[in-house]
């Protein structure tokens, strides 16, 4: 037989990583003849864009996509809709499949791509046919249900915290008092922001304040927080993730941009206003922006290898006969950190979230306690080998337009 | 005697460097007793705040002011006044000096470094004193007069490069027309935004726009450019210098912060917002913020190499009797790069500035021509092995508060 494997949702730096375990893994079996690749996702399937991988790794250097950041094949954002609202839509991906003789669907990608694998896969079972759908995760969010954590959550948090490490420097180099609010990507979840503490490991206090959607959060109280923080501090630090709700109440006219249309202006450029309004010193708001999701150059090494394992853990639980299943890694001991590949059902990862646990929040909801530390240092060890070319990371090529 | 060292201006990944150099090469000569170092640049001097470095630097691990960014002894933005303005200051100056027993001064920094190197050693020679006075180049805006390049530049246009390629791949992931416009520092010299044009060294075409301060700006001819590049590219990248005056003319009105207030919406904002309202696709704006002087995870091996050897041949200058010089990048040739290491008078240098050649940019204004390539290409060379601690960059400690 042969197998298809697609990539789907937001970019991170791991996600052609986990392409990679699929297509190696999938290579050392006699059972898989072909590859394909789906462009733009499941998009790939329905629309008849396939890529032999099988053919173009042994051509090209396939190692480079362990370095490669966002998705070589493309990505879409695409809700597959309820058999009930569109059979055709499944017939026609069945038809697919058995058109190319592929046995084997893969599917990494976050939420929306567990909802497709767990739909996809109970229709299969339900029409009788023989076509095995596995789920991948990866998301920077680092907001699935039922695994450990997620591939590409290491790498963004290992961009944040280093990062961190040099605006804090850059930060202190006059000796005036000054404030700077640095906005990090999560609309519900704050696992990112709330990796920032990770930098405490290495000493200091940096970040000084850390608010997470998970907690109300209160203008005033952020303005106290920041106050008594100077009184200790000459360059104050605080992380803020972007889904903190600073618009509720008497604020919430910073909801419209700059030039007074509803595009929302962002929570630290608001938060950056409110510092200079009412405390007056010298403020600075800093967006971390995609360089969060795409800073492959500085990829956590501990993500990338369990990216590409988890991906090749995948090939071998269809093998085995598991369909419908996410791949979710498993916990077996902080220090020395360890874990398991296991498969769950992804009825159970589709459209639910994870949130940060609120008892790794303090009392005051301005910081991550130090328990948090053991999760996330693991996840942000080792650096990669980056080739390079001109003194540019070299990446791999790219299979959409 | 002894010597005294300071570090002035905005940070850069290259100045901690600098310093090493400075120290190191002190500690080779038997003329040089102690080297101190003044905390917030000339401040330090003025209000007795030194340290011993000699001490300090074989304590700790000194090879890390290396990765190190910003100013491991502070900074300022003092500009000295005249001594017929303040003669008072140079006395004191003078007299802290001698209570050290300081026979020179070395200055890292920029232009205003420069002005206080010429009106300092100036004064050293009306009055007879023999107090040497050099100054040592850095500024990520690459505008020094003189100086084929500076000490900072490269780590920064590294910085540049390296993740526009990544914000690149990022961008395309789906298969609908974006643009990106991404804000590069630099307010009246468009260097650094200019050096994106080395990636294309590793083939493609991003950035596919680059607007620079030396050139005039019309909203009305980069709305065509976009334009004219989305009929070949489903993703167009734009890279536009900070000091481009898009607010010129009919569009004065984007000044005005999210809140109605005096301070400036970023340039970057207001293309995008331009972008959205007169095309409609998709669109980001990407402010690169002070990433672009502080990544010094990703610094260049050549630029922090040169900014070692630049401190160490200020004082091999001032060691042969140099005094009022700034030290300068001569380049000898391209292929292979050379550079020679030379002293020119730092008046020639301070309040002056060097824009980016009207002869590399295109006729059209909107993208520098392939003849610059050559110029950036060996600046952004080589990569720096990197000591972490839980996966974190290690930075030296700081002197300032």
């Amino acid at each position: 037989m042969n197998i298809a494997v697609a990539q789907s949702g937001g970019p991170t730096c791991a996600i052609n990583a986990s392409l990679l375990g699929v297509v190696n893994e999938a290579a050392k079996s006699d059972k898989i003849e072909t590859v394909y690749g789906s462009v733009n996702g499941i998009l790939g399937i329905i629309n008849n864009e396939l890529v032999n991988l099988s053919e173009e790794f042994e051509r090209e250097d396939a190692a480079l996509l362990r370095q490669t950041p966002s998705t070589v094949l493309g990505s879409c954002r695409f809700k597959l809709p309820s058999k009930e609202e569109n059979c055709e839509l499944y017939e026609n991906i069945v038809k697919r499949f058995e058109e190319y003789n592929i046995g084997a669907f893969f599917y990494i990608g976050g939420n929306d791509s567990m909802d497709t694998t767990a739909k996809l896969s109970a229709y299969m079972k339900e029409t009788g046919k023989d076509i095995k759908i596995i789920g991948i995760p990866k998301t920077i969010d680092n907001d699935l249900c039922v695994t450990d954590h997620t591939p590409g959550f290491g790498s963004a948090a290992k961009y944040l915290v280093t990062t961190l490490s040099e605006i804090a420097r850059d930060s202190m180099v006059y000796s005036k008092p000054c404030v700077t609010v640095i906005e990090v990507m999560g609309r519900n979840a704050g696992w990112l922001a709330a990796s920032a503490c990770a930098l405490k490991a290495n000493g200091g206090c940096v970040p000084h304040l850390i608010y997470l959607p998970e907690c109300e959060f209160s203008t005033d109280k952020f303005i106290n927080d920041i106050n008594e923080q100077l009184k200790n501090h000459t360059s104050v630090i605080a992380v803020v993730s972007e889904g903190v709700d600073a618009g509720a109440g008497e604020d919430a006219n910073y909801k419209v941009d700059a030039f007074g249309h509803g595009k929302a202006a962002s929570v630290g450029k608001y938060l950056e206003k409110v510092v200079a309004d009412r405390i007056g010193c010298k403020v600075r708001s800093i967006e971390l922006n995609v360089m969060q999701r795409c800073s492959s150059h500085l990829c956590s090494l501990t993500d990338i290898n369990e990216a590409e394992e988890i991906g090749a853990a995948g090939v071998k639980a269809m093998l085995n006969g598991e369909t419908g299943k996410m791949m979710c890694f498993k916990r077996i001991s902080d220090e020395p950190y360890r874990i398991a590949i296991e498969a769950a059902d992804a009825s159970l990862v589709a459209n639910h979230e994870k949130l940060f646990p609120k008892e790794w929040i303090n009392s005051q909801e301005n910081n991550v306690k130090p328990e948090a530390l053991k999760y996330f240092l693991p996840l942000i060890l080792g650096e990669a080998e980056i080739k390079t070319q001109n003194g540019i990371p070299v990446h791999f090529k790219a299979y959409n337009k």
